[in-house]
């Protein structure tokens, strides 16, 4: 289990370097206040505060991350002069919700994000980047079942309620068909004419967001709404120009577009995405994110817009496991395990081990007192092979590797 | 800064693996009454509760561990029947401490563990194996400072308490000790003198922590107290097992025997030591550890000793740096920037960036619309090498690379 995990994080961390991103580690810990401002919404009442010891709950003023995101603003506003912008960074590491205990859902939980950050702007193609970017960690695991990204853009959506008239009801519209994918088709209409859309209106949003599929299918059908609103139309350039990058660079099968993606938070403002297991569908998005226009406006009057990806590990890899969709590694953390005979031998056995470290991965002694046969069946178990070392190999420093099957 | 974190913490990461540690990930919050059940004294005080947002602090029953050893027994608890014992696991991770602001304390902290744990016995030689990984991984920074591991038994001690009949203010005495190295001499024997000590006992006790140096001379000088003690006996036993295996390994000029370490914690009960730099005493020490009869009283009834050694990675690492330790590493994470001279070779970029990343370990594509000198000064901050691609380059495929001095 362990090993399957870290292999993973490994995975990640390492596809994201790959692709040019810096890893940084920033506080779990930060002032409440900031935190509950960006939140909002359930997020918000899932905060956990932390209070030393002696302090009373009033006395409160931390609490812990519950995403990536108000610590990266902290980072870039703090070191904005050392750094070169756009700023390729990632963030492994945990996060807190105090969530009521469900399957699949944590109260720590590790978030794998990827978020490129510029100053002032940032191009439309760093969408394709960064999607690319977590695209190739998932097709690194080696899983038996594709990944797909399926992927809006908010500007669409949000052209197409201005075109409508109903700006009034944006936040409600957002809500129900981020909530569209939970519920039965019958539920989803109904909660639009309960926000007061009229039948035209309602055809008109329940067929907008059945829209999905490939590329330039998704593209004309938008088109042929005939929509005149400038932000609809620069959203459909936007989702095309990410996914037309996508296809060329081999990401055709893995790159989807969905009117049904809006993501739940408000800041973002662009492109948005879901990752997911087509073959899965019923157990949710496995990372998700998008084009905000400003990460850092509580600290700074300065723009930074940015594009973040994030794998949620500690989700994803539950769901892997439930499905069975891992291949189980090998848990044997060790190459080869020497073991003395005697405790005459031991010293022998140190100094073998660190002339075995220069070429193995992983080498360690038995250092136990106990029969050799029971010294074996350990070694056996923790190691994929295995020296036994007696007088005459402790004298000779000769001595045969024993493979364990 | 983050480069060279990343660097020391990937070393003690790889250090661990290479001496057959299994490194697990462990859950940071915990119950509030097994966290302090194992804390007490001034730790209890800065630990941090944690309460969701609607709760009052009386609700609060969790709270941020403090150190791994919680975290690590229910982890052997939970796992007993899947783990070969003894079991060799490292720890690489957050612990949470409300200390007050000060030079070089954090309240949150990477501490980097390392720990044989037993059921039912642990041999003696496995205090030696934890303390080599550690030493390893100090050795592996490639600093210009010499390292050491000052090493003590408890056994000794204790055994002195005994053979001098004071057993009832064992624990002042430990304290003092544990004190005497931040306090001028005369203050230790005020303090030897203010729990009612005579003349000849804190002579005694003085002269007995005035003890170090190399394995033989300490273990000849202990001798020589004629002490009759059992305790005190196997104590000196067990400190010189442990430090001839150390040099018999080769790292005889990194463990010294030292009479006034005793290890705050309770919960030791036979070799403890600690790590420093002896050229930079003044900064205290960079970690440590020791033996512990029972890691796991609070779960269950079996009995599980163990040793463990911790590297106090954040604190190390912020000593390195005050004292410009540390070989600045380069700061540029990437090997390759490609520069598309205009959006038309953008989507032939990231093809080539796809490619190369087959043989380059980090390969990022400047998707700035700036001019190319701005772009070229961008990918020169970031990036080692640079490639420039215009129309002709993207029709033949055929490029320079150029490399960044």
């Amino acid at each position: 289990m362990q090993a399957n995990f870290n292999n993973l994080k490994n995975i990640i961390d390492e596809v994201y370097h790959h692709h040019g991103f810096l890893n940084i580690e920033t506080p779990i810990i930060e002032r409440q206040e900031i935190l509950l401002a960006k939140a909002g919404g359930d997020t918000e009442k899932q905060i956990y505060k932390v209070i030393k010891t002696a302090e009373s709950a009033d006395a409160a003023d931390q609490a812990l991350r519950f995403d990536h995101t108000v610590p990266l603003a902290r980072y870039v506003v703090e070191h904005e002069n050392d750094l070169a912008f756009p700023f390729k960074v990632s963030q492994i590491g945990r996060n807190f919700r105090g969530e009521r205990a469900q399957k699949g859902r944590f109260r720590e939980f590790y978030q794998c994000d990827a978020d490129i950050i510029g100053r002032g702007n940032l191009p439309i193609y760093y969408d394709a980047d960064v999607i690319e970017t977590s695209l190739d960690a998932f097709l690194s695991f080696g899983l038996d079942t594709p990944v797909v990204a399926r992927i809006s853009n908010r500007k669409i959506l949000s052209g197409l309620i201005a075109e409508f008239g109903v700006e009034d009801k944006a936040t409600d519209i957002y809500g129900i068909i981020d909530h569209s994918e939970k519920v039965p088709a019958e539920e989803t209409r109904g909660a639009f004419y309960e926000i007061g859309l009229d039948d035209e209106k309602v055809a008109k949003f329940l067929a907008f967001i059945d829209i999905h599929g490939a590329r330039d299918f998704v593209v004309s059908k938008l088109k042929d709404l005939g929509i005149e609103d400038e932000m609809f139309n620069a959203g459909v350039d936007e989702l095309d120009t990410v996914i037309k990058l996508l296809e060329e660079n081999g990401y055709g099968e893995n790159a989807q577009a969905d009117m049904k993606i809006v993501r739940g938070l408000d800041y973002y403002t662009g492109t948005v995405f879901e990752y997911c297991l087509p073959e899965y569908r019923q157990i949710g998005s496995v990372g998700g994110g998008g084009r905000y226009d400003n990460l850092t406006g509580y600290f700074t009057e300065q723009v930074f817009p940015g594009v973040g990806s994030s794998i949620g590990l500690t989700r994803l890899f539950y769901i892997l496991n439930e499905n069975k969709l891992l291949k189980n590694r090998d848990e044997k953390p060790v190459d080869v395990a020497i073991v003395p005979i005697s405790t005459n031998e031991i010293a022998y056995s140190m100094k073998l081990a660190k002339e075995l470290r220069k070429t193995h991965d992983s080498v360690t002694v038995v250092l136990t007192e106990k029969k050799l046969g029971d010294k074996l069946t350990y070694a056996a178990k923790i190691a994929k092979a295995g020296i036994v070392i007696g007088e005459t190999e402790a004298s000779t420093g000769k001595y045969e590797t024993k493979i364990f099957s």
